[in-house]
């Protein structure tokens, strides 16, 4: 065979998104650097069409149940490098980055993700260092 | 002040996850060598019990409506090295660790996200190189 195509590749997959019934898919914002977990959200097909368009990452927020560019109101825009789908097309990975010295989190912490859970003994939280 | 403790410890954090209407939180588990997203699923009390208390991610089937020990039947069983809680405590990123040479996805790839969606154009999907 003359193509210069591997063998594995076959005709493009289509991306087939699995909305639930409220419209949504969770995706998850991942730095793209050290592949931090920052944040998680919801997307609707309005929010995926905007962050493919215009490459930041944009949300549905379930509680003000509006579009919702993460970023427009404190300027820690999430740029998109990459969206990633899972097997089932029920979830997405956002490889992003965040502005230098930029915060993820509302609390202002670089990740929401900024304390664990105690494996043992009662069940508290702990900030990690 | 003769305490060890830092200024900025008061006392513990309460562990206090908010289910959803179904009793369910969801948990993104990702690489605790490296960081990389595994596979997203969903927990309830039960799975969350279980888990921090074997070990194991454990989470809840929504198909099959009852607990699933992730690698029961594959063998790919994930060791949660740390459970960290988000900012409102409504998702959950567990560090794991796979077997060696192991999957995460019931595909035998390694990580559930192992394709990408292109940027421009048609929406397509590419696998990662």
């Amino acid at each position: 065979m003359s193509s210069s195509r591997s063998a594995s590749s076959g005709p493009p997959e289509p991306f087939e998104p699995k909305f639930d019934a409220q419209g949504l898919i969770p995706a998850v914002a991942v730095d793209a650097g050290n592949g931090e977990v920052l944040m998680t959200a919801y997307m609707n097909r309005e929010a995926l069409d905007a962050t493919r368009k215009t490459r930041k990452a944009t949300f549905y927020s379930r509680s003000r149940k509006k579009l919702w560019v993460k970023g427009e109101t404190s300027g820690n825009f999430l740029a998109v490098e990459e969206i990633r789908v899972d097997c089932d097309q029920d979830c997405l990975v956002l490889r992003v980055k965040l502005p230098k010295g930029g915060a993820a989190c509302h609390t202002g912490e670089r990740s929401c993700f900024y304390r664990k859970l105690k494996l043992t003994g009662p069940e508290e939280l702990e900030r990690l260092a």
